[in-house]
């Protein structure tokens, strides 16, 4: 395998329509895919964290990759995350993933046992020795324990179905340290997880972004990697901006570690994209937190 | 649902016999449970974090959860973990149970997102008004990142379904609280994880143990039990110091978070009751560790 | 050094009774230092957690030292913490306790800096080299970051001037192992922190326990260790009860890390011993949570 | 008091030179001072973590303090970190500080008790009524256990006595968000702490960095803050990439909590401006180390 496919750009982590019975909500799903692809995104990745991956059916996974996939039709790449504590309902996911049309996988670390590092290695080799798609790192430490450390990243950029590292650790001296470790290799793609940094993360040189707000504002961050791409100081700064007062609006409603995924739910549902209902065990916002979020998109601009 | 069933006494959770190529161990599993058995234990837990279930494919866990029952066949009660992240997955896992004829299941949270208190309550809840049998609730921070509280577990052991606890946190303050809270609840059983405290648990009050040492020494394990149902400090204080010897001599080779389960196959291996095989993407002690823990099964009597 | 003082029993870390302008409240600390003694405890441990010793001026410290030692006057021996991270305010602090007629030191790891394991054994014995008592090791590791690992505590213990630890960390099986490691060594106390396991580790073989709660209840606590020393099981596990009725109606109340040090502060304010002021920056419980305080002590019986 | 002093550029947090006896190095102090001040930075920031105050006995602090006050005579601003466990001792420092000429104050939270948000709130009150020069928010939760809350920074900035942030969190959320919070605030500054993103922090509009590579390389740091000043995104990828070139070789020697000082102690010695002994408990580099860090600055050029 070459490395031929080279992930840049705004990716966003698509959340995952459900209607009230928590089954895929299929008409908010196409829709969600149009009104992402419309502001002019360069990938899309399913089964993310945001996606609420780990916590959604495997048929209703399946039946979701397929969907977007159909529906994408090549206009963008489709990156599919596979992360699962069963290794071998990975490389099934992949598989489907494959067979669908997509054209790179996500993996985080295994999430029961953390892993040493040479556990990882030895895990990311392995995986990616029986994938048949381009492998992401996906660190992600909040979530799985552990992080995959500078020098493993590193070893791991050597395999060649290995092709890119998403961090979504927040964690800027990490990766800063792992884009300058891999800065000599151009087939080897680092995204920003957070959106709250993606602006000057592209500015010094990152490949693009995993930033869920794109699933609300598309463009907003298209526009934003175009002006990092072109050094254009002053609107990074000013769309970073716009990026900061929607997270400080939108994200921090409700409490718990899923309060994020909530937020973007929210929204899309009261801009008409697509239903609020979350993966079980979680609930949607109830009507206080709802309203606010009405109000706060009203202050945005967005609703009226 | 009444609370019928009350477990009691010590309840080894059974490591998952694997072969070489990493699937189910028929003819290691059956010496194993017979093992087991011979020891006198008063139930058998499957699939918890000693049985690697969150790795295991999940046809694998449903052979292993019939054959057992099939096997024991009513000597003692069975609980089948159906920890998960899918909440349908646990119920599926469930019914499986059920089916085959177990007596309970147990579930940790679930252990991507880290849910909040209230989210922890709704949770368990939910799961309990969907499942067919009585449910154990599993608490293990230090795998799941968050820990059922004191006044969680108090308001769960109201509902019918809900019959015990079991607590790997190693928080003795914690264990004491929980059974304080619950000690005028005879129906509700609080089992303490880590063996290494189980003689003292037992002593104070506890319902008995989960006890990962009683997959090699079964009888140990119950004749510490007994001693402390009968007050007998000093029988207690001697076996525990035989508990705490193994503890030290046979848990603490090689690294990372899964070196307990490592220790405990290895040494059933070389007891010729089952192979050391572990879960993809795990690989079993090498040479040198494996002689480590033959060299200490020796100190300890085991083995010549 | 031979290690000839050998520490057992209630030792309660005495809290630092101030006036309501941070001063040393003098009347408080004399009727406090009887009011504990009177319950027929084994030693006394000044500037401790409880103590709030890192918080205090060191002109406070030293005069709360002298006054302790002086009234104590040899009646039970006296602990003095010298916890810090200035190593040589370590040693004056040791220093000016021994010369006021302090039994012994106490010493957690330096809390700004976390230590490694080398660092910490290397930290311990140029310690204990330079103080002119008998050091005890406190393990606190969710104040100072670091818990000081079972092979660091067996290697410190073979040091003429180390003479025990405090574990403080609530981890039952770090408290067996260190135990179990140290059991032939009959100079080297291990002691209890949490309260709420103090019955059950003197049951098992423990020296005795470092209890907050004989501030209040000295007695109480006394009556605990002579049941578990005479293997009275029924009755350890009774007045066990009693302790934890104590901590689930006392410590709980308020927020914060330090609600410990509040409630027990606030009841014996209640009791009328001392007041309930604390170092700044921390301010006493305002008048609901002082309300709550009173009318669990007289659920408790303590009040009328 | 006005806010009239506002911080801007590149301060950088001084290591504390000292003989092989733990004394102050009057002479190499008075060299790294020099070295420091060449290299054109905005001011110096005394008794931080890379100071390593709390370690440090209090008189060699004070000395410390009026020494390179002294010798800067007003050249730069002087800021001086007065954390402490004891409110007294932060306040007497500020004083002295004040006393010899410096033009604000830095406090990190206390450091044992974990403060919650209300009791940071009310502390960083107390303190900036108490103190007789503005001061500076230090986050540092990695060393404290508490991270400054965005809400708890941004009530906090509408105190006169309270100018800025120096956020060493590396947490690139948390920093843009407290940014974005305050922006409308000139005369609130927000320094970014880890060099490892100085160059992108001041680029979207951060006040400056404290940046402990500038004990060593002072120049590089202005250039890279005045590129990023003028924009001149090239010009900082490239000097960052420099910065990253040296953290990677210099900061990652040896192990623990303190590497990063001892690494930058040692190339300072090795560069011939001062010694690389540290505060007890800690030890320089040993042979192997300090070879390694040698053979290292001559990659980097520094040295032959």
């Amino acid at each position: 395998m070459e490395k031929q496919f080279v992930a840049r750009g705004v990716i966003p982590p698509m959340v995952t329509p459900l209607d009230p019975d928590r089954r895929l909500d299929a008409a908010g799903l196409s829709r969600l895919v149009e009104h992402i692809l419309s502001g002019g995104v360069h990938g899309l990745f399913l089964l993310g964290t945001t996606g609420e991956a780990t916590d959604l059916d495997y048929d209703l996974r399946r039946d979701l990759v397929r969907r977007v996939c159909d529906q994408v039709a090549g206009r963008v790449p489709v990156l599919v995350g596979v992360t699962d504590t069963v290794f071998d309902e990975s490389v099934r996911m992949a598989d489907w993933a494959r067979a669908c049309g997509a054209a790179a996988v996500v993996a985080a670390p295994p999430y029961y046992f953390a892993a040493g590092q040479p556990e990882l290695l030895a895990y990311y080799r392995r995986l990616a020795d029986a994938l048949p798609l381009p492998l992401f790192l996906y660190n992600m430490p909040s979530q799985v324990k552990v992080s995959i450390a500078v020098p493993t990243v590193v070893a791991l950029a050597r395999h060649p179905g290995i092709i890119g590292l998403k961090d979504s650790s927040g964690n800027i001296g990490y990766f800063n340290a792992c884009r300058y470790a891999l800065q000599d290799d151009p087939a080897f793609s680092i995204l920003m997880g957070p959106e709250e940094a993606m602006g000057e993360a592209v500015l010094m040189g990152a490949a693009g972004g995993v930033a869920g707000g794109a699933n609300m504002f598309p463009r907003l961050f298209v526009d934003l990697y175009e002006a990092a791409v072109a050094h254009d100081v002053d609107t990074v700064v000013a769309l970073q901006r716009r990026v900061m007062r929607i997270s400080s609006l939108i994200y921090g409603i409700g409490h718990h570690n899923s309060s994020f995924v909530k937020g973007v739910k929210c929204a899309l549902s009261l801009m008409g994209v697509c239903g609020d209902m979350l993966a079980a065990p979680r609930e949607p916002f109830n009507a206080s937190d709802r309203e606010m979020v009405r109000q706060r998109l009203c202050e945005l601009g967005v609703l009226r």
